[in-house]
């Protein structure tokens, strides 16, 4: 077995990403690059990973561990401390290629039940070990450092089985440690779905959803992770919080929605109750559509959302260089469809692509659709069929597995997002573009995916050769920049990545200093001796 | 001008409710009440209000409240003390009747503008004087009482404008103080609704609501209060808080959440932002249905909100008992239909009405009319056309005006509601049946009107006549019962009346005692030296 820090750098870990052939004929033409780039991999770190940071840990404490969860539970060799200090922020894979580790936890513990976990927060907090949980390590906010040392508490080893799939209530409890597909299978058996598919849903597990108020590919129909959750068990060092599974009270505000968006900071979630949904993807209707421009996309999304006649699931618009971008790599750019379609004045650098998906009853997946095809005008956008939204959700898991070898070509990757109202939207848009075109070479693919009646998100990718030799400082100046130029447009922070520590230095502006000191005042109640993921998380001191 | 307990204690405070005719009969038999029970007033409340506890408030306390928000903005009369320390709670309408005003404010204050407020806010939290927020005090659940003295800061008087209507991102912008009705009107004229319709709409305000958790009658399709907030400014002793509109975001934990049932112990709801609907009420599709059982009522109220082919907005079973009084007041008792409907096995003491209607776009509510229409299923419900539920619309405001000519008669008469998932609600529908029925002389009426897919409401309306000479002590000890029942069983404290001082001391019983100290640790933080709302509220000390 191989202990490089490229098994910690890849996405899902399992098999190397490639780029798909028209995909590399795109870079190369955007980005100069020559055959002699494709043979070598740029800061490939395929070296063995060493730590110079010694744990901290004094030997009784590591045997406290040990005795509690069990030898083979608790891991202190520096590949492991340097996995799971890492999530998958472009900066932190960069790291990994430059073999830098800056923040390992000092030990991995993996309780092998529940009154382990108790007994190591209680032993944690006695003797102020700082205390990270750790779920599919998808975070791509910086949320899995441990630059004060202490333990990384993983719950994907043991503390991942399914409770209850409550059929009556339509609810399922969970141990927090579940990954996304052990649960969705298990829910598919019994005739039900979880509705939540975030792009890092392999890799992602059921607390760490919650902690990072994630969203799926489905939120426009189903919710964010915020909107599903019912109840949850929280282990904090004050005490364990256990909320009671009601769809909705009015006995105070509601406490188990502290914990949703808390990252870590005040506590483990180590259970939780959310509803669910019936599967019948036979009743899936699918709808792909294109426009003559992002802004004719976008007044018809919104008409579409606030007509109030039932919503999509799925619901996305790529913008006029995610469009084109889509167009090349599907080998439809230049077809003879294409050349009909740019007759018909839908044009590169103006057309944008909508993809819908409606789920549920039959009947009502055919009737919103249909309603959404008489919305949709003549003149500005055409339908296009169902293959082209399907095979995008056919592959869209795969993208993420490309990241990989882009950067062993040397080019950065990366992505944003944030929410916006509807009066906003196209300014943080058209900004974020004028912003990022500054800077020569590079692909910026914006989407929208998460629709509510009052606004939605925007959704940046972006891509350009990196600065060889100054790789990270290029980076963190292209990256605040684009953050800034969110904000001043109006955009919030984050809509369902999180904060982590990335995004934690434009809290305070973002929030308010008085918010602020909330998050803190919360922060002090549950943990006390700053124990919980401490060290920047969310902008917390 | 009258100043009398009875001028406090009426609902709306303008006209003398009326118990029509149908209603008189149902109680003159139920109640054994002979027709000189119908001469006079049983503890009218006609007596002229007097105080007997005096204003603490210093006169150099007083003339600050009235430089800084004008002499007719500042009462402290035993008139107006006694009027804002009251919602309509039974016990408080009771107390009224016995000339019984335990916990008066010292001074009613309305400030004029924001700026006021803040400045009352600042000093009242130097001084160390209580502030209790009043918006329409409407509360069934004693949140206004002054129990330790102090200012109600009244917000209906002045802060009561609409601040935009954003008919971009469909949200409105009120000041807290706002009534319904004038909210409702003015979103009329621009094409909107805002959903929200509580009980105590004419009388309630978008602070109270917010602050108290409120449901409206059209909850199952617009969602309770807080799934229509989306951004608050709150004045508390520690700050401003003020959040941005966003539909959902992942930047920590939702502040303003915390505001959302804070029932005035944190600070005071100056401003609120609110999702808002189309107001399109030609295309609201109406439905009623009588059950066979409510046992069947509510498997098929559970089958169609599970469906997944859209929610009906109004959603509503009355259960047998409340059934057959809604047909002996409507006159339908008895009548020929009636005669039919037993005959096809429709018994009395058995049958069940469900409500329905369904808003939004024409075709939609048409579609969701006929699903639901399908999946009720033949030879156990009969489809008896649109008037029945129109007409309880008609007429639904008008019931809580007949609770005052009601306790003329000496009759007690109150409501509780619970939340409770679909695996229990049967249970706790039938032991609270059993419990109030132990009772002699009792109606009891059960609805369900806050419908999820994991659950729904149960909503109790009893009347029983009052022990003369004991009214006080046999209502608590019979209401108290009626709680303990519901918690027993695996109902929630409360829906969406709120907790108030009346739900109190089952508050930590029911959360726990680690939930109860985070209630209280928030509460430290925004308001440290106890100046809001204190005495009790939400079982905080």
């Amino acid at each position: 077995m191989e202990y490089t820090y490229r098994q910690i750098l890849k996405w899902g870990d399992k098999r190397e990403g490639k780029i798909d052939p028209l995909t590399i004929k795109i870079i190369k033409e955007k980005f100069d690059l020559k055959d002699s780039d494709f043979e070598t991999k740029y800061l490939s770190g395929l070296q063995l990973v060493r730590l110079e940071k010694r744990s901290s840990l004094k030997p009784e404490q590591l045997d406290f561990f040990k005795s509690t969860a069990g030898n083979e539970n608790v891991q202190s060799d520096d590949f492991s401390r340097a996995k799971y200090s890492c999530g998958k922020f472009y900066a932190e894979l960069l790291d990994l290629r430059l073999n830098l580790v800056p923040d390992p936890p000092d030990a991995v513990v993996s309780p092998k039940c529940y009154d382990e976990l108790l007994k190591i927060v209680e032993y944690c907090n006695q003797e102020r070990i700082p205390v990270i949980p750790v779920g599919g390590q998808s975070s791509v906010t910086g949320a899995l450092k441990a630059p004060l040392g202490g333990i990384a508490l993983d719950l994907t080893k043991h503390l991942n089985k399914i409770e209850k799939i409550n059929t009556e209530n339509k609810t399922v409890t969970v141990q927090a440690g579940i990954y996304g597909p052990l649960l969705e299978e298990e829910l598919i058996r019994h005739g039900f779905t979880c509705g939540h598919f975030p792009q890092s849903f392999e890799h992602s597990t059921v607390g760490g959803w919650i902690a990072a108020k994630g969203a799926g590919v489905a939120s426009t129909g189903y919710g964010k992770i915020e909107d599903m959750v019912v109840a949850l068990k929280v282990v904090t060092p004050a005490g364990v919080i256990e909320t009671k599974e009601y769809p909705r009270t009015a006995q105070g505000w509601d406490i188990f929605r502290l914990f949703i968006g808390s990252e870590g900071t005040l506590g483990i979630i180590t259970e939780a109750t959310l509803n669910i949904h019936n599967y019948r993807p036979k009743n899936t209707g699918y709808a792909s559509f294109i426009f003559k421009s992002f802004e004719q996309a976008v007044a018809a999304m919104q008409k579409i959302i606030q007509s109030e006649y039932g919503k999509p699931h799925l619901f996305r618009i790529s913008d006029p260089e995610e469009t084109d971008i889509a167009f090349k790599t599907n080998g439809f750019d230049n077809s003879f469809s294409d050349k009909l379609l740019k007759g018909f004045g839908y044009l590169p650098g103006k057309r944008s692509l909508i993809f819908i998906a409606v789920e549920g009853d039959k009947d009502f997946t055919k009737f919103v659709l249909n309603k959404i095809k008489k919305t949709v005008r003549k003149g500005e956008a055409m339908y296009i069929g169902k293959s082209p939204v399907k095979k995008w959700l056919d592959q869209r898991y795969s993208s993420a597995y490309m990241r990989d070898p882009l950067m062993d070509l040397g080019i950065m990757s990366d992505t944003l997002e944030t929410v916006v109202t509807w009066e906003k939207l196209l300014k943080v848009w058209a900004a974020a573009r004028t912003y990022v075109n500054k800077r020569p070479k590079t692909i910026l693919m914006i989407h929208i995916s998460h629709v509510y009646e009052s606004g939605a998100n925007l959704y940046f990718t972006f891509l350009s050769p990196m600065e060889k030799g100054n790789e990270k400082n290029d980076f963190a100046a292209f990256h605040k920049g684009l953050v800034d130029t969110i904000q001043e447009n109006g955009g919030s922070l984050s809509h369902h990545h999180g904060v982590g520590r990335v995004l934690a230095p434009w809290m305070e502006g973002h929030l308010g200093k008085q918010s602020m000191s909330v998050l803190g005042a919360v922060k002090k109640h549950f943990d006390p001796n700053n124990i919980m993921n401490p060290g920047g998380t969310l902008g917390l001191q």
